[in-house]
């Protein structure tokens, strides 16, 4: 599955742009963020993807996970929010 | 529905706890959140909720969405978490 990387400088609208062309091609998309400010503008691209997508009647949701990364050897704890139709 | 208000300062276990009791006695419920970091919290909740819930055979999903609030006469854009069985 496309993972798509978000971080606090992400702009929403560009995320939800992506993960619409992704979940149109593919079916669904992940997104992985790390740190309060990175999650905040990945649960806005969610918010917004919905809009873009539901006019082909799509219901999309959201499923949130950890998942454990090491990022230049420290052990990082980053969050996934997998986005599918319902 | 019943509206959980999560802030910056709230345990995501103690969240997750509240938000799986409500989805036990009314099959679903909503997050509502202010600010990056207490959006993380909400999100984190979600995630542990999920656990909790697992091994009633449910597998929640939440459904992001912005919400227009007035606080102290000032307009906020909150977050919304809707978070119910797929």
């Amino acid at each position: 599955m496309d993972v798509l990387k978000v971080s606090a400088r992400s702009n929403p609208n560009a995320v939800a742009g992506a993960l619409a062309g992704v979940i149109r091609e593919k079916g669904r998309a992940e997104l992985q963020a790390i740190g309060a400010g990175a999650i905040n503008q990945a649960v806005k691209a969610v918010a917004i993807a919905r809009g873009l997508i539901a006019p082909s009647g799509l219901d999309l949701v959201c499923i949130p996970a950890f998942t454990d990364l090491v990022i230049a050897g420290e052990p990082r704890t980053a969050i996934r929010l997998i986005v599918e139709p319902r």
